[in-house]
């Protein structure tokens, strides 16, 4: 039998390394190969940290509220663990879809908008698999305090704003890919303070 | 001493690392390299988004089922350590036979015959190690609950079945390619809905 | 809600896989490229291996008073949440300035410098935000045991000490790298001894 | 405060992502570099497939031994944390030497027996600390069943026989690599069989 427990600790897993391997990305080509400074090469990296830190957060934040709605649910069904592989698959890619946009982010030109659309299109898979968990969970009751369909309601609508915002920024791709990057840092920076609805605790999670 | 719950973590950092790594083949060459456009190269790798998915839910498949049958064990021998070692050891070798697979996929000739079979004899040296826990597990009454010699019967046939639809998978491999890939989605997709013989709970799992 | 047990259950993952991640720093460049001996691609290679040695204990330790501090913390809040990411965000990055200093570490001039004061630079990010964990722990009363106004002080001051020594650290960067290097392992050795306040017991930590 | 759970979920961090990152190591050059066939590519790597398995069932085995000797100690003091760093130190380098052997295996000449030498040092420091780590655990009286003092020795006696047959092992490697890694194929099928001395318990683990 699968309890909440295993599947937290395989989602920490593939968060843990997914977070990690963003920084595989960071790196230089070393001296001798070619003329440039370390500094010229770091410099003309910037594209490279700024997406590397948007991303990092991106999944920090998405591991937090991935357990606070986690701890929210008292039963796991076959249902949420597949909806749950479907987040750990775009989970899974964002390391990519950072590289990508990083190497293309100043190219300008259709390049750098396929680069940000794609990164923009994992992080709406990402939304829609989040919001699914939480819908199905509710549908199904799930949940450990069942809620009434007004909360329910309010609940779904709230989560389903990350899912327009994203299909917004994958729109914005097709006109700048840095602004792509500069909204998906606001949209991490407002989920650090907007969080799952939980039993109204003010401030301290556990 | 070693109880369930180690092997459980350790594979599930396994489980965790492997389905991660997945996604580093995931990789486009950059701007300057060449004169290909991001789309032109996107399109064209194809064959590892469609491998990266399937062998993503393969794994994630098998850690669901590797849950559901852990989760019916009550003693860990040392054969019940080193099969499922054998276990880990193609599960880690995943992410190579499925990069090779979508390298080779669209070549045709020997070398894609030749990826498709490498590919199919790992998912068969999984299978068969998933088989022999199970096999071990019931003859040597490692299982919380006895079960009868017909139930013991009827739930290794069922398990050996994997054992067999890989074998004809290899045998695909000598045909087609795509093939082999199509039907490992299929086999997947059955196990997503099929699963390990449980204590006849319908659908909540914990 | 968040408990402290899936907090350190996600840092000790990251750790773990950053730890690992030092190692593909470690490599050469196989028979029939180039004409040196396997023999001298690693005698070229001490900066690696000395880098390599410096950062593992380095994340080690950190790790090790990571569950001290931890183990005194009763309570998480969101800002707690955050700024441990802020901690595994130069966590993840220790492997890609190791890299980086082993690789210019001989190099002399400014690339040395520079390599050497982005080591420094990361150091000093995760001795400023393993402060701030503290500071934060302390002020907000999230302690098991609540500190005197004096003891409070008196451990602050104690773990403002890492940020101001790596401060110096980047500042000796100007002047060696190797310094630099074997500046860092010197504050490693020291933390192994020296550690978080903990309620007094001599030695066995459980 | 540092337990005993802590330090294992930590070390089954770092050996199951060394175990994975062994994969690694596993790849083809893909179609249109060179004119080598798949099969030719698969057959004249040989030594990767050889080493690849030798190494992770090396770790796999020191993982299960790793715990017998952890479900053994009651505390953890700091000396016992740094012995078991520094065995994870080694264990982090496993996929550089075992990559490295595998290399330079068919080279025959001295770069054949500096890589086999690399291994055999890696594995000989492992033991040493694996052996170091019982000592400790034996002298100040950390486990949780006392020895009496002529158990003590016979157990240590045990445990320092890996140390002087990998020193044994490291004398081969100037003789020949391909039995370095032959020999070292037994020593872990040895291991599978031999194990750290418990409370008498026949075969189930748990």
């Amino acid at each position: 039998m699968m309890d909440r427990g295993r599947l937290e600790a395989f989602s920490d897993g593939v968060f843990a390394v997914a977070i990690t391997l963003l920084a595989l990305d960071l790196a230089v080509s070393g001296p001798g190969h070619g003329h440039r400074s370390l500094l010229q090469q770091l410099g003309a990296q910037w594209p490279v940290y700024a997406a590397y830190a948007v991303s990092f957060f991106t999944i920090g934040v998405l591991w937090v509220n991935h357990h606070s709605l986690f701890g929210q649910i008292a039963k796991v069904d076959r249902t949420l663990l597949f909806s749950n592989l479907a987040l750990l698959l775009f989970v899974v890619a964002i390391p990519f879809v950072t590289s990508t946009l990083a190497a293309y982010l100043q190219e300008g030109g259709q390049d750098s908008h396929v680069a940000a659309g794609l990164y923009a299109l994992v992080m709406e898979g990402m939304a829609v698999s989040f919001t699914l968990i939480f819908i199905h969970a509710v549908r199904r009751d799930l949940l450990i305090r069942t809620m009434t369909p007004a909360e329910a309601r309010a609940a779904i609508v709230r989560f389903g704003v990350g899912t327009v915002v994203y299909l917004a920024v994958l729109g914005l791709a097709f006109v700048s890919a840095p602004a792509v990057l500069a909204v998906a840092a606001l949209i991490t920076a407002y989920y650090i303070f907007e969080r799952v609805p939980s039993e109204s605790e003010p401030d301290p999670v556990a």
